[in-house]
C-alpha cells in the first residue's frame, strides 16, 4: 500500500519533527548560494534564527523575479561540477529561469514520482505511457525516471502524434497514460473517429492527469468516456517537476509530500498566511534539495489545505485541485473572476462538451465577456431547446462570476484544437 | 584517462575469455525467449554446443525482420514485469521495431555513454548540452543517462529551435556538444547570421557527432568551424542506441566495446566473413543484455575493422567509419555506388560548401545520376572558373565511382536545409 511506508505514514508531531530537522539544514547550505547569502544578511538574519517551524516566517519570499535575476546559476547552492542536470523554461526571448539537479536530487525526484505512482496502485508490471514533452518539459524526463525507479514498463511516447499514440497503447497493452486533461479529452475523440472503445479495445485502467487546471466534473467525464481512474498531479519546474503532490486512491486531494517541501497558503495581496482551509497562493520550501533549494517560493498557484483527515493513512496535507494562477485572474468590471469557476459551471450541462473559449473584448467603451462553448455530439439540434439552454447557462454563470457573459454554443469541433495546454482565454481588450 | 580501467584495457586473450564467457551466459539465457528457443531447435543447436567464439557461426543471424515478426514482446528474454523500458521505432504505419531494456540494461547503457564520453576528455565541470530528439529516439535518454552518469551537467535541449540551441550554448557555457553533422554544420550557419564567432563567444571545445554518415573531410571542416574536437559516434537503437562505438582522441576509428559486442564484418551477399580488414557488413551479437539479446544481428551497416594498435592503450577493436547502409547502395549502370564515395570528392574542393544532392533519373530509358552542389559562401561568381570547376569534380568523380554524372553547381543556400538527417539522395527512376 505504501512505497516508503516509513515516510507515507509519519504522524503529524513526526512529520513536523522531520520537517524542522530539515528547514535548518537546508537554510545553513543556502548560505554557499550568493543569493541567499546576501537577502539573508540584509534581512539581519542568520540560519541559527530558525528554531522552529513558524520561524520560517522570519525568511524573506522567493519569486519568479528571483529566478530569473540570478539566472542562469546564481541560486546555486553547489559548485556547478556537482550539478548533472539543468532544466530552463528558456524560449528565444523574455526571461528564462534555471533549475539545476544533482545526481541526489534526481533520486529523491525520481522516488518522489514512483512514490506517487504506487501510491494509485501502480506496480511493477503495469505498462506506463507518457504522453509529456520530453527534453527541457520536466513533463518528460520527471516522469520517465519515476516509472522505471517503480519499475514499470515505461513507454517515452513523448507529446504528439495522437495515432501514434494510440497504437502504441493498443500494440503494448498500456495500463496507464500521463496526459494532460485536455489532451485525454482529445484521445477518446481520436478514438471515437477511429472506432477505438477505450474498454473493450485497450488495457487503459489508469489516468495521470496534471499541468493543466481542470475541475472535478471534468475528471468525472475523462473517467467516464475511457473507462478509467483518473488522478490528478501537481508540480511545477520548480520544485523539480511532477511528484510534488498527488491524490491518493481516495481521489480527495493531493497529498503534498511534507519530507520533501513546507507548505504555506498566503494571501497574494497582504502576503500574510490566510485562515486554515481558505483559499491563497501556495508558497512551498523545499526541504530535501542540494543543488538549488528554494526558501518561501511563490508558485502563483491557488489553493487550499483540504480539513480533515484522510482514511489512506498518510498524514500529509492534501492541497485542493489548483484553482488556476494567481497571474490567470481575469479583472472584469472590476470583478475578480478565475476561469476554472466558469468551466466548473459548464461542465455541470450534459449537453455540452469539454471545450470552450472565454473572450475579452473592448465594444463602444465597455469590456464584455464572451464564453463560446462546444455542445456534445449527442446534443440534437433543436433551435428552442438551444435558446433555453443558452439562457440557463447565462443565468448561472452570473450567479457564479458576478457579471453578465454573452454565452455562444457552437457544433462539436469548431473551437480551435491544439495537442499541447488549451488556450481558455483570449483577452482582446484595448488597454490605455 | 579511463573510466572503466580494467575493462577498457583489457588484452585480446582477455577480451576473448571474457567474450566467450559472456557468449555462453547469453545464449544460455536466450532459451527464455520463444523465438530463440524455436530457432535454436528448429537448427538442432543447444547452448551446449557453443564451446568457443567460432561457434558464435553455428548461430544463425538475426534480422531486422525477426524483430518485426516477433513485435511487440516475442524477442523477450525475461518477463515483461522484468522491463522498465521500451524504445520503438514505431510510426502510424508501416512495420515497427521494439527494444526493451530491464533497470540493469539501462545502468549498463549509461555506463557505455559515460566510458565514451570520458574517452574523448569529458569530465564532471562539463556543460554537455544534447541536441538529439528525446522519447522514442534513443540519441536523447542514451546521451542524458550516460552524461550524467559520467557527472556532467546535463542540458536536455533536445531536437530543433536553432536560435535556442545557440542561446543555451552561450547562456550556459556549453562545452560539449552532442549534434549530428549535418545539423552542427547548420548552427554555425544560424551562428554566422546571428553575428557569433564559436571560439570568441562560446566555451564550445567538444563535438559528439553520430547518426549521420559523413567523411573525414566533412569531420575536419566542421572542427575548423566551430573551434571544437569532433568525436564520431556509432549506436544503433536495436543496440540500445548511443554508446556502442566511439572514437577515442587518437581519432583514428571508433573503438568497439567488446565486453558488451562481439563484432563480426560479412558479405552482404554470401553472409560469409569478409577477408580482415576489408569492408562488409557489420554483425553484432550483444553479450552484456538482459530483456532482450540479440545474436547476430545484421545492421545494415556497412564498414571495416582497421588494422593495427591504437595509441591510446584500448585493445577493442575499431570500426572505421560507416561506409553507409547496405541498403543504400546505388545501383546504376550495373555499378555499385555509395553515397559517401561522391561526398569524400566533393569536401576535398575548397570552393564547395557542404551540402549537396544526388537525383537519379530515367531520361529516354536511361538512367543518370545527377549530383548538385553548394558552392561555398566565398566562392566568388566567375563563368569560367565555375566551368573548370565543375569539369574537374565531374573528372574526378567519374574516377571514383566509374560512371560519368551531371554535376551542377548551385549557389549557396539554394539545397532544401533540413534540421533532421540530410536527404542526400533522390531516386527519380522508373522502375519496370
Ligand atoms: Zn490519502
Ligand atoms: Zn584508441
Amino acid at each position: 500500500m505504501y512505497l516508503h511506508k516509513e515516510l507515507e505514514t509519519l504522524t503529524r508531531p513526526e512529520i513536523e519533527r522531520l520537517q524542522l530537522e530539515r528547514l535548518q539544514k537546508t537554510v545553513r547550505h543556502c548560505m554557499n548560494s550568493p543569493f541567499y547569502k546576501q537577502r539573508f544578511a540584509e534581512n539581519h538574519l542568520s540560519p541559527e534564527d530558525i528554531r522552529s517551524l513558524d520561524d520560517l516566517q522570519k525568511i524573506p519570499f522567493t519569486t519568479k523575479q528571483d529566478l530569473r535575476d540570478t539566472y542562469p546559476f546564481g541560486l546555486a547552492s553547489v559548485p556547478l561540477e556537482k550539478t548533472v542536470r539543468l532544466h530552463s523554461s528558456s524560449g528565444t526571448t523574455g526571461n528564462p529561469t534555471v533549475i539545476l539537479h544533482t545526481q541526489k536530487d534526481l533520486d529523491e525526484w525520481a522516488n518522489a514520482v514512483a512514490r506517487c505512482l504506487y501510491m494509485v496502485g501502480l506496480r511493477p508490471g503495469d505498462i506506463f505511457q507518457n504522453s509529456s514533452g520530453y527534453g527541457m518539459f520536466t513533463g518528460g524526463l520527471g516522469f520517465q525516471y519515476g516509472a522505471e525507479r517503480l519499475g514499470m514498463l515505461t513507454v517515452p511516447a513523448a507529446a504528439g502524434n495522437t495515432k501514434r499514440q494510440l497504437k502504441f497503447i493498443s500494440d503494448f497493452g498500456t495500463t496507464a497514460l500521463h496526459a494532460i486533461p485536455s489532451y485525454a479529452a482529445r484521445m477518446y475523440e481520436v478514438m471515437q473517429e477511429m472506432g477505438i472503445d477505450p474498454r473493450r479495445d485497450t488495457k487503459l485502467r489508469t489516468l495521470i492527469i496534471g499541468a493543466e487546471p481542470h475541475s472535478e466534473e471534468q475528471r468525472r467525464r475523462i473517467e467516464d468516456m475511457l473507462g478509467v481512474k483518473a488522478y490528478n498531479s501537481f508540480g511545477m519546474s520548480e520544485m523539480c517537476g511532477p511528484g510534488v503532490a498527488f491524490e491518493c486512491q481516495e481521489q480527495n486531494g493531493l497529498h503534498i509530500w511534507e519530507d520533501y517541501y513546507i507548505v504555506e497558503i498566503i494571501n497574494p495581496d497582504t502576503l500574510e498566511p490566510v485562515p486554515e482551509g481558505e483559499v491563497g497562493e501556495l508558497v512551498l520550501t523545499t526541504i530535501n534539495r542540494e543543488a538549488m533549494p528554494l526558501l518561501r517560493y511563490r508558485t502563483r498557484d491557488l489553493t487550499r489545505i483540504l480539513p480533515g483527515e484522510c482514511p489512506c493513512g498518510r498524514h500529509h496535507k492534501r492541497l485542493d485541485r489548483m484553482k488556476g494562477r494567481s497571474d490567470d485572474m481575469i479583472i472584469l468590471k472590476g470583478v475578480n473572476i478565475f476561469p476554472i469557476q466558469i468551466e466548473t459551471i459548464l461542465l455541470q450541462f450534459k449537453e455540452l462538451g469539454s471545450d470552450y473559449l472565454i473572450t475579452l473584448e473592448t465594444a463602444e467603451s465597455n469590456d464584455e465577456m464572451t464564453v463560446e462553448v462546444e455542445l456534445s455530439q449527442l446534443f440534437t439540434d433543436d433551435y428552442g431547446r438551444l435558446q433555453s439552454l443558452t439562457r440557463e447557462i447565462t443565468r448561472q454563470l452570473k450567479d457564479e462570476i458576478l457579471v453578465t457573459p454573452r454565452v455562444k454554443l457552437v457544433p462539436k469541433g469548431t473551437l480551435p484544437k491544439s495537442e499541447g495546454k488549451a488556450v481558455r482565454v483570449k483577452d482582446l481588450r484595448k488597454t490605455f
